[in-house]
């Protein structure tokens, strides 16, 4: 095994993880001593230690003069922990293998400047941009203060997310609606408009075969028309916001704050002005729901950053049918939004397309 | 080798002579002695030798005693050319392979039967299934006298086909759209609807970097509006067929057939008989390019087989962009076309879609 094996290594344990470290980026670390691996780790949740802490508290007296490969640049800085560079120097490593530094460029290669000044070979770059992709939306928080935005949709071939009749269920199937459960699960909000509420009354929980973690559910509701006897407000599975209008009614706001939902006053009608607002309140990821009014709106402020799209084998037809992405559009096609393709599966008989839009990082 | 290798070249000789063959069947013929191939055919046109023929004319004295292939059950009757199975039983075959029997269940086994009481081994089914699918279309028209009908669409990646504003130039790259050209290609025929011509003044003739055959071009044109000055008329390179009701003007019909236009008269309005009509005149396959109207009378009349999407990697977005499949679609989620997806691909940026009519041959 080489530096990019081990490497390959310590970029799994973080990917394993996904999910679980927000706001805290995934990492990964794994410690090598004579050729043997004498260390794993990776950092499972905010506020518990580091990849570098677990992997070096495996390792023991074996990672005096070994090497140490992290997924991402040791801090060097003191936070929840103490900072890792200062372990790995305490700990006598003698080379240290970084895939990528630190995504914030205020402090962007301190960790390694101080490992470098305490004697200790330093390599930079081994598989970095799996490293860059791994932790992508954490990278877009850090340097954006925006969630990472990413926008799904579920639609027959011809593009229909229901009838002309209105009627929509199912669409996809059982295993494509699992892998929704998946997304939900890895972002830390997931935002629909109250339309959606209105026409659906959807729950939004994270519903897997062995459990997930619930994102906090967000709903666009500038003037405050969410009923308090909807799923969102009833069921108290996950925390609810709605994102309301300055001039939504002041009696409204209250009776929902007394049912344990937190209304957050918009001072504007900009999507961009959200985002910044869910970033400040530590929102790292957003997964939007639609429906297709707020899809449209999204789309339009150009804040999308990642397309997951689900296609079913079927056609409804219709010139009426709705579909995914409403709102006015963009006349020209030169204005389009512009997608790089990043994966085509099939899963079950459905159709899955992830892409990034292009030009967003 | 042994008898699903030489069937796999036979196969591979048919399946190179797409787009040439109809109304007949793309069929293939390996002759082999001694295990050593001594002749290869293939059925090249309507009107010219069949594959067997071929095969066994640069076989010559060699084939005697050996093994013919054939990708389709020999033919036992005289149509344009002398019985295939007579030729193989004058030869002194010993052995024949086939794939799959006649299409037309008046003379299936026909030709089988012939070759056994000739005291001839037959065998028959290897790779049937390869050998059905190469000529879906051909059985599909011998068993319904219908045309196989293929559905096309190019869209964004959110169901458009232009933008809010009617713009659409271009929404697929330079490799889709040279891949719908190698579509038109092996198509017989190619229809539109009048609203397509009016909009867009189309030739729809295949562009192919090495040419390619055009197909008849067939507009859906009740009223018979199109105009005389329109490409389809004008250029002569193809010939255009327009499909009109009873009830048109017969001195329009006068003037368009003054200017080599065959102009067929439907006696209702149903796609079923339009079908009927186009396989009486040898149609054995048609390739749809909409528009959305079109598009949307096939579906309602379940007349498709096969659809073929086309997804760029863009989004238009809005409520009133057109879709691929107007019309008045299917109301109930239970109603709606289901499909088989059969291939899933990127071709440049796009993504194509090949999935066939549940239920249909």
């Amino acid at each position: 095994m080489n530096d990019f094996d081990y490497m390959k290594l310590a970029l799994e344990l973080a990917e394993n993880t996904r999910g679980q470290t927000s706001p805290n980026p995934m990492v990964g670390s794994v410690v090598v001593k004579d050729g043997a691996i004498v260390g794993v780790g990776a950092h499972l949740k905010a506020g518990e230690g580091h990849a570098e802490v677990q992997a070096l508290k495996m390792a023991g007296d074996k990672a005096e003069g070994g090497t140490i490969y992290v997924t991402l640049e040791p801090c060097s800085h003191y936070g929840k922990t103490p900072p890792c560079a200062d372990l790995i120097i305490e700990k006598k490593l003698k080379r240290v293998v970084v895939a990528t530094t630190d995504p914030n460029p205020e402090v962007a290669g301190r960790g390694i400047e101080k490992l470098k000044n305490a004697g200790i070979e330093v390599i930079v770059g081994i598989q970095k941009q799996q490293a860059d992709e791994l932790n992508q939306v954490f990278f877009h928080y850090i340097q954006t203060k925006k969630p990472y935005v990413t926008l799904k949709s579920a639609t027959t071939l011809d593009g229909k997310t229901a009838t002309v009749a209105g009627k929509s269920k199912w669409i996809t199937g059982p295993l494509a609606r699992e892998d929704v459960h998946r997304l939900r699960h890895i972002h830390d909000a997931i935002l629909v408009g109250v339309g959606t509420v209105l026409a659906d009354n959807p729950s939004l929980t994270t519903r897997l075969p062995n459990g997930g973690k619930n994102p906090i559910r967000v709903v666009l509701d500038r003037k405050l028309r969410t009923p308090i006897d909807c799923k969102l407000i009833q069921d108290q599975e996950a925390p609810t916001w709605i994102m309301a209008s300055a001039e939504a009614s002041q009696e409204r706001r209250v009776e929902l704050e007394q049912h344990n939902v937190e209304v957050i006053l918009l001072p504007d009608d900009e999507i961009e002005t959200m985002l910044h607002i869910l970033g400040a309140k530590g929102v790292t990821s957003l997964f939007v729901e639609g429906g297709a009014e707020v899809n449209g709106s999204f789309l339009k402020a150009r804040a999308v950053n990642q397309v997951i799209t689900y296609f079913a084998p079927k056609l409804f037809g219709g010139k009426t049918a709705p579909t995914a992405i409403g709102g006015d559009g963009f006349s020209e096609v030169d204005e389009a939004i512009e997608l790089e393709i990043k994966e085509v599966t099939t899963i079950g008989n459905d159709i899955k397309v992830v892409s990034i839009v292009k030009g967003s990082e």
